[in-house]
């Protein structure tokens, strides 16, 4: 359908074409963090978006588009996480059929996250390849659309509208900081960035056991890695080849966080502000904290990306 | 210093002198308690108010209207929960000395709460009378003034300007309901709400297992509770005669609540909300929730009074 990069326009579009199915998210402070680091911190609350993540404006976007033929034979997509949420959700508002190919391990917090939403969830071996199948294969049979959870420019697009909001709440950013997993946040937050307030700084942070997109900037082409090691699960995924185009050109930095760092930024936020960030959120107040980017004195946007933990399996 | 009951115009004034030092709490809704409960359901966030409780407000106002030369021989209450730490952070902000008086098996949580504020501590029995002794010692050789966590009409006031400000952002409550626990809250909410919206139901909630409030409502006099037995810890105080003076009078109705029931509605919260509330915050969701007051199609208001939990000791 694109033949071409992410543009501003596409994350303006976006946002018309979401607006009925996304909150717009608050923005809050934490006066202890700001204190330990003699900066203005803005965090804008994704973790009380609509199912609980950013997800939900990529698979939105992705899935207001499609045109009613097309999306008459439903959507599908692979994922163990919040984008398989998301796209339950965005089909159900629809009105359509969504199928979420799951490995058979997923936990049952993360299976009742997808069958809430009235998606059809079908088991598969807990590979790439397995859920790549069994995702090919229902696709072909069913004749619904793929929603890719990042190397999709209209799911690229639907994430940059949480930096629209942002830059539209607070002038003036300095840095705006976001997680990076597969990559469709932080593509979509550099593009609206460098059209609203092009000297503001771009910054990814990932961990340092699935930093494949940190040795993809620093070398230039896409890094696989097969096995990623860590508590972060919305941020194992590979960096994917659209996301990484807007990146390698458009981010300012990528820094990488330990787990345990980003166990005690996520501890740390809902100990001081009262509210529930899960450890793909964390990893950017643990960059913070950790002191890997200068900040001091300046204004920070921060988009902590969900708030979905079990918390019957708590990190500590 | 009052021989009186409390007055909107106390309420009026503690809001003008603690502004200063209390955040102007958000109202936040959850679309799916709203669904469930046919209802608009507004919110106030204080669990994000400073040192995490409602009881900031009344705390402060206690300890900002002293005279400066009483003010100067510092202040004392004893407390094992958030009036602890509130008056201990009032202090500070005062620049007077604070000693709190908390039992010996305190939890760690709780006692870090109150000297990360820099209050003095003082372990005593853990009984009431322990309590009361220990104090009575203190303030005779300090010549500081007590500050009791509700029986005290300039506490009461500043805990009713939380009320205050939820009537000012949200116009047209039908019903508006808090925790009942020594009546402070309670008290406040009743007499702001008769004063702005005298057709709007007031109504407090408290666990089964510490329903003096309750039964003092009932009876119409002060029935005292040796062992109350409740997960909210918020929760366990007698009722004071001062907030009952006020709640016998002006309070439509008081419901009980479940342990189990308060923690399901603890669960739901930070499940669905992505807020952190502490289990005394619950127990009205769980009224609600168990349908125990009518709120069909009504506006109703919820003083959300604190999120300090220790994270490494949940209820479930």
């Amino acid at each position: 359908m694109y033949d071409r990069t992410l543009s501003f326009a596409d994350i303006r579009e976006a946002a018309t074409r979401i607006a009925p199915h996304v909150l717009h998210t608050p923005v809050m402070r934490c006066a202890h963090l700001e204190k330990t680091l003699g900066a203005e911190i803005f965090l804008k609350c994704e973790n009380f978006q609509e199912m609980g993540a950013f997800k939900i404006r990529g698979a939105s976007n992705a899935i207001c588009r499609l045109a009613d033929d097309i999306a008459a034979k439903g959507v599908a997509t692979h994922s163990s996480g919040n984008h398989g949420a998301a796209v339950a959700l965005a089909a159900r508002r629809r009105g359509i059929a969504a199928c979420v190919v799951m490995p058979e391990n997923a936990s049952a917090f993360k299976k009742r996250a997808v069958s809430e939403y009235g998606a059809k969830i079908i088991y598969c071996e807990s590979t790439m390849a397995g859920r790549k199948a069994a995702l090919a294969k229902y696709v072909a049979e069913s004749g619904a659309s793929e929603v890719h959870p990042y190397n999709d420019l209209a799911v690229m697009a639907g994430q940059g509208t949480a930096a629209l909001e942002l830059h539209a709440d607070v002038p003036d950013l300095q840095v705006i900081m976001v997680p990076i997993g597969g990559g469709g946040l932080l593509s979509g937050t550099a593009v609206a960035t460098r059209a609203l307030r092009p000297e503001c700084r771009v910054i990814g942070t990932e961990p340092l056991g699935a930093d494949d997109a940190w040795q993809s900037f620093k070398s230039g082409h896409i890094e696989l890695m097969e096995h990623p090691d860590t508590i972060c699960d919305g941020l194992r995924a590979t960096i994917g080849a659209l996301p990484f185009a807007v990146i390698s050109e458009q981010v300012d930095d990528i820094l990488r966080v330990s787990d345990e760092t980003t166990i005690n930024a996520m501890r740390y936020i809902w100990e001081r502000m009262k509210i529930i960030i899960e450890p793909s959120s964390a990893v950017v107040v643990a960059a913070l904290r950790e002191g890997l980017v200068e900040v001091k004195g300046m204004r920070v946007g921060v988009i902590l990306t969900g708030g979905n933990v079990d918390i019957d399996h708590l990190p500590w």
